[in-house]
């Protein structure tokens, strides 16, 4: 910089410089557009991972040869890059149906009187375990209700570790663990706290739309690999690699998969998993339903030891839906970056819950027997759907199935309306979960008979 | 645009264009930083107000000379501004200790097993009224442990609304009421989904940090309005209209105010209010002390009917600190914007905890005591300090007073420090709620004698 100038002189050129910056940006926004209309004209996808990975190289060359500091650089290539992404996208209209809104359709027809059958929410039919329960009342009565640290009792972090160190025989440290109001928070935690704005998180389709839905609240995109029942859910190489090249800085990995129900072997796990470590990508993994797998399904504990986050929650394995209680487990490092942020919204969760967890924890016979109880309505979820015009992947685990009805312009959306009205069978359609308009995803943790039910009149539908 | 361009056209006039844009953005940056430096040795703040309207007032003209729509540009500005302030920022390096570390300070200390007094953090002494907790029990026990909308409990709302109703006879209609884990939570949803990238935030210092932080966590900026104890913390006209200028999005409003316990009149808070909105300035108020006033506070209720929301907590007056539950009182429509965030983030507040919420409602004979008890602690802390070596302003409201410590080189996060270690008393340092570093927060809501026997231990340290 040589000399000092003075702040009018300095000032001066910012704002000469400001116009420029508006101008071009502003030019920009309307190429994009321009850009966006030529590719409905000839009905290719808003989002080309290909292009985008291009431009980055050529944008890194340039940085090179300019001397421009190549990490600033990016991270104003991805806001230009979301910005014109989400000026196409606006030009789009296609209102999604989610298993959420579908949720609240039943619940307001319940509330006007009739009874429905619930295919579309993945809530436990059956309540805690009784001791569980019994601890957040004690716990009450203790005095365990006042402010608390925000990365939640040492206890319940240590009862964690220790359960993992059981099950997996993996050595987590109790600094590791940070106890949040449920897995999704722990998902908005880990995300927000990742991606600065316009950065990518790689996810696969089918899949459970909070993970973008979190991406896209903390500024980042979605970088969605599609994936097809024909390869029975696993991703192509070549979208993988494509993914990557993106320069995603996170890769949401969600086994026993909800909506499909598909888990990866280790050996599957364990490449996906170093590959994107290799490529500085941290690795989001959320077992939710791990505990409900009918063949070994790995964690994503057993497969890295860097650059990881595991979400997880106590509402599924211990049917604790309205605790809200979940954790994170990562790095120190990361788990005291979440502590700060979840201390600045939320102080803490209320610690009674938080003792409830721990006897949860204690409670895996009952944990197991549910599991059972899953599983063998699962059993029978796919011996009925065997008989309808469907065609689908036999979980491996989780609460759901995920088929494809094989009739021609079948929509889904359309369907579960009609099926909800005519004949109060709450399902989820499967373009809640990504392009899958012909799918269908139905939960099968309600009680077996009412399982059997709604599959019965869904077969009315589709025969 | 006339013509259809080809894609490939396009798509090259784009990477050029984005060549130039991260050029200028590198050279503005840059700029900034040597501006920084600038500003660093003539003792200048980092943030201008004035500077940043003029430049504002520019960007206006200049898009209506060069048609470029104004929002957009506006927005890129507020990016611009803010990569700026956050690259001078880094330059500078002065800690400081909030209240929240030092009561974590205090707590490792006591696990230690050291007694240590708490005029640190804002909790009260006594447990919520037994109604609540029995409440809370027989919620569980009935079954209020499922997935529950995100919105909460219609007959909670329908009683924060009908409280409202009776005690400013003000028509508050359920679908305005979401109810929050905690008055954070509700904070945090108002201001992230308020601000985009770069939007301001105005605020009064002194004034409890999360506001500034929750801003910064959503990407926007604080910009801050100092008051003084000389002013009867009142804010200068001047400096009032210059943030207007700024072109802020959302103010904050916290009366009775944490820290210095003032409450503005009727007529104050009006004409705040109503100018800000004149201006398209959305007001925050942060009610959670408010039934603890000691002469009339005035909720922004009265006096806003529309570009408004209202935070408040159930911690504060029914004790309920460990339990969890706030609300946001606004619009139907931000109202349905916050719990789509709400339901993306958390799903929902355990519905038990509502249940208790409901009955805390019914407790108003018991929260009347207690403020009496809060306020007759008030007085007698009062009385205390007047014999000391400071000056403050007598609280209107609150748990708190703000001492301005009248000793020539008083650094309170220093002396905060020495009175933890050497008299075990846990106090709040001025510096946590603004340039305040004469000042000491202290909280009297821990029971007399205690309040009393930290009084007396200050007062060795400042005589």
């Amino acid at each position: 910089m040589g000399e000092d100038r003075d702040l009018t002189t300095i000032r001066r050129e910012i704002r000469s410089i400001t116009d420029n910056i508006l101008e071009l940006l502003s030019r920009r926004l309307d190429l994009s557009i321009e850009a966006g209309s030529a590719k409905q004209k000839q009905n290719l996808p808003i989002e080309d991972i290909g292009a985008e990975a291009e431009l980055r190289h050529h944008v890194l060359e340039k940085c090179g040869a300019l001397g421009i500091d190549p990490d600033r650089a990016l991270r104003v290539l991805n806001i230009l890059v979301d910005d014109s992404v989400r000026a196409q996208k606006k030009q789009e209209s296609k209102p999604k149906i989610s298993h959420m809104q579908m949720f609240a359709l039943a619940k307001e027809l319940e509330a006007a009187g009739e009874k429905i059958i619930h295919l579309e929410v993945g809530e436990p039919d059956a309540p805690p375990p009784k001791p569980v329960i019994d601890s957040a009342i004690n716990g009450m009565k203790e005095g365990y209700i006042r402010y608390s640290t925000a990365q939640g009792l040492l206890e319940l972090r240590q009862a964690i570790a220790s359960d993992y160190r059981g099950s997996l025989g993996v050595d987590i440290h109790p600094d590791q663990v940070l106890v949040t109001p449920g897995s999704r928070f722990a998902i908005y935690l880990a995300i927000s706290n990742m991606l600065r704005r316009g950065d990518g998180l790689i996810t696969f389709d089918p899949l459970w739309p909070a993970y973008k839905e979190c991406a896209e609240a903390a500024g980042g995109r979605a970088i969605t690999i599609h994936t097809n029942l024909e390869d029975k859910w696993v991703p192509r190489q070549e979208d993988f690699q494509a993914a990557l090249d993106s320069g995603a800085k996170m890769m949401a990995l969600n086994y026993p998969c909800n909506p499909t129900g598909k888990s990866l072997a280790l050996e599957e796990l364990r490449s996906l998993v170093q590959e994107a470590q290799r490529r500085g990508v941290t690795v989001l993994g959320d077992e939710t339903y791990r505990l409900f797998s009918f063949k070994r399904s790995p964690s994503l504990l057993e497969v890295a030891d860097s650059n990881f986050v595991l979400a997880s929650t106590f509402s599924k394995a211990y049917r604790m839906t309205g605790f809200r209680i979940g954790y994170v487990i990562s790095s120190k490092e990361f788990v005291s970056k979440l502590v700060k942020v979840q201390s600045l919204l939320l102080t803490n969760v209320p610690e009674f819950i938080q003792k409830a967890a721990v006897k949860a924890l204690e409670c895996q016979d009952d944990a197991t027997r549910y599991a059972a109880v899953i599983e063998s309505r699962m059993k029978d979820a796919v011996t009925q759907l065997k008989h309808l015009p469907v065609s689908f992947y036999e979980p491996d685990g989780g609460f759901y199935i995920f088929p494809r009805v094989n009739k021609d312009a079948f929509d889904s959306g359309e369907s579960v309306m009609r099926l909800l009205k005519e004949k109060n069978v709450a399902i989820a359609p499967g373009t809640g979960f990504g392009d899958y308009s012909q799918f269908l995803r139905l939960s099968i943790c309600q009680a077996t008979d009412q399982v059997q039910e709604g599959l019965s009149r869904i077969s009315g539908l589709l025969k």
